[in-house]
């Protein structure tokens, strides 16, 4: 299926895509250059939004699901990363364990485990699926949707290393994004690679850490392409210690929203947009679609208030978020069936594998789309991934649009890679 | 389109298949340790035959035609293979510059030119092709049949690098097998990448040295898979010297058909195999089709020797070969459209991605297939590459079948990679 896509097929947007096509030879060899000297996260998915006249992910998650989503074409790509992945870390490695998410009655979420099996099954390891999930007490097989079934064992700590009943692994893979926190279970295993480490999980993570990398790496690709860095990167601020719940921070948020609407108007006067600016507000340790609340305008906050407290409240299993963050709000001009709809990038190490349209038939252009009633469409990537076709113009080639969404991914993901060397707990530090 | 195979679905090989799908983790474990001490050619194609009884390749070529045969399903494949072995060699990579054979009239051989250039600009690289063809004097652009055109240039020495008119090379791919030796305009080139290496030209190169280091790893990984390493490995002899258009070397080229023979009819016993056995002779230097005589009883050489004589003289660019391989035949049962057919496995570095079905109307089971008049047939390797598919009967999955030629295209592969060390004229010797 080639998903219609109702992109603005004028304007900036294809100035960039242009620029990112005709530059493609020097933004791989940056990519290259950067990948001597950083880490590319294990593996990552990044929601990009695609304005039409900008283009810039909004989350960056480094404990993808929705692995199921992608198509068979995209498998091999997947394996073949894994295996250059696997190779870098661990190469004399046999098994694998995978530490799934705890939601083990989640049929859809373990269709995603049960491929990531297949994917390192298929770069040569045995794999087996270990439960961190208290209630996972013995070992519980889950049949799926279509027929195949995944098996969940519960985890063994011995002292100083993590497996299941006679399987001793190499390589402990993460799927579960400790948004609750560190379980002791994890802690102090040293003898084994735990990827992603443990700072990347969700509770320790600072989005506007991460947004803060992505704009350093922002203003360097734009420079490369010779375009202003604001058609890539999303603008923030943040408020730290806020209790919404309790009114406190309330006079900061009022005072930032306001600053980054004032300043995103700023962009859309200087080109020309006639759209209406907007901010989105989330919790700054990340949120699965919780608590995310569009404001567009600071006088709003007010009526919302009691809204965004419920909502904020809501995150972090019930304790009140701490530090908030406001976005740029990137409006998403691409629609499916007439839903609003956007790209998800796929990436294993340092390769964009795959993607899917995330569609909503139920939300706005300014909404968050990660919320319970999305659902998923393959890119038009299917085939040929993100392999560009010089020499079509611009707009006209779903290939060469996203080849720019991988690019725009890959960008994300490097700014992982920073974020984590800089919240490395165990970095050395040279003076 | 999906290739209608006619494989033998029961005997041996079906055994094969389901030890090799059974080991996988312990292969592809096995693969990523010989590549932490071995280097993997930079890209190779492995000619397959599968004899239904057993499997085996029989000849490994390092500077690959034919990869316009490859599908666009298999394309992000080898752009994502390419840029893994890139970022090995030279990550600093801009520019290419990409040597073809010297056949520049012909404009099969030069899609696939094209289509190496589509790889390697896909992978972040300019790439230009610097022809060393002394007919080409001046920059030439050759019109291809699908509309695509070529632009040969007149390579440029300097005293210590090679490139083009404005176009200064990081690395130097070379798709020119050197079978009429190495031009002076190659040699002592230091400061660039020059891949393949010198002596993996087809003058330098020894078929028997391949062999008989496939002979080596095959015995490995049949053990590994408990398996008789004669179902995957070709058997051969070898004569020296040999001055077949004089008549010299005949008498040890009977006495090594005779005896060869007498091995091969020994394992068909032991296996109660029903075919005649045979052996090919052929120039141990290696030939593109050129003079491979298939021989089914000593004393048809003696008919044969005028036959041989004229083809073998026929090698090299007119000189008489001097080293003779005689090697076990391998029959192919596979048939497309009632035609015979041999798969041919693709490589870029250490990945198997893609391959297809070399096929041939006039030829009979037991003769080279690599010869005017042949055709080619995407194999139905198509949109799963090389990816098994764990449980599914043996003989009944063609991904599964396609998962086992690319283990075995693989193992040639790794035997070039010793093959290439052993000869490796700079190679420092540790005593």
């Amino acid at each position: 299926m080639v998903p219609h896509l109702v992109t603005a097929l004028t304007g900036p947007i294809n100035e960039l895509e242009q620029r990112v096509l005709d530059s493609m030879p020097a933004i791989e060899r940056w990519f290259r250059l950067e990948w001597m000297e950083h880490t590319p996260p294990f593996y990552s998915s990044v929601d990009v939004r695609n304005a039409g006249f900008k283009l810039a992910p909004v989350d960056t998650n480094l404990f993808p699901g929705g692995w199921n989503n992608l198509t068979p074409e995209m498998l091999p790509l997947a394996v073949q990363a894994a295996m250059a992945a696997i190779e870098k870390i661990c190469p004399e490695a046999r098994n694998l364990l995978l530490i799934p998410e705890n939601h083990s009655g989640n049929t859809f979420y373990l269709s995603s485990v049960a491929q990531l099996r297949r994917i390192f099954h298929m770069a040569g390891l045995n794999v087996r699926i270990g439960s961190i999930d208290p209630a996972i007490k013995k070992t519980t097989t889950v049949e799926l949707p279509n027929g195949e079934s995944v098996t969940l064992e519960p985890v063994i700590r011995g002292k100083r290393r993590l497996g299941v009943k006679d399987f001793d692994p190499c390589t402990i893979l993460l799927n579960n994004d400790l948004r609750a926190g560190v379980p002791g279970i994890l802690e102090d295993i040293h003898e084994q690679y735990l990827l992603p480490p443990l700072h990347a999980g969700r509770s320790t993570r600072r989005m506007s850490k991460h947004f803060k990398c992505y704009e350093e790496v922002a203003k360097r690709l734009g420079k490369l392409l010779g375009v202003d860095p604001w058609l890539i990167n999303p603008l923030f601020e943040k408020c730290g210690e806020a209790k919404l719940a309790e009114g406190v921070g309330m006079e900061c948020l009022s005072t930032n929203v306001d600053a980054l609407l004032t300043k995103i108007r700023r962009k859309y006067k200087e080109y020309g947009i006639k759209e209406k600016p907007f901010v989105v507000v989330k919790a700054d340790n990340g949120t699965h679609g919780m608590g995310i609340v569009t404001v567009r305008d600071a006088k709003d906050l007010e009526a919302l208030s009691l809204k965004v407290q419920s909502k904020m409240s809501g995150t972090r299993d019930g304790q009140p978020a701490c530090d908030i963050l406001i976005q740029e709000g990137v409006l998403t001009k691409e629609r499916m069936h007439d839903a609003v709809a956007e790209p998800v990038v796929y990436m294993m190490d340092r390769y964009v594998v795959g993607g899917f349209y995330r569609i909503h038939a139920d939300r706005g252009v300014d909404e968050n789309l990660d919320a319970p009633g999305s659902s998923f469409v393959p890119l038009a990537f299917e085939q040929s991934a993100r392999l560009p076709q010089p020499g079509i113009k611009p707009g006209a080639s779903a290939p060469n649009r996203f080849y720019m969404y991988g690019v725009v991914g890959r960008l994300a993901m490097l700014a992982a890679s920073y974020e984590l060397e800089a919240t490395d707990p165990n970095a050395e530090v040279y003076e």
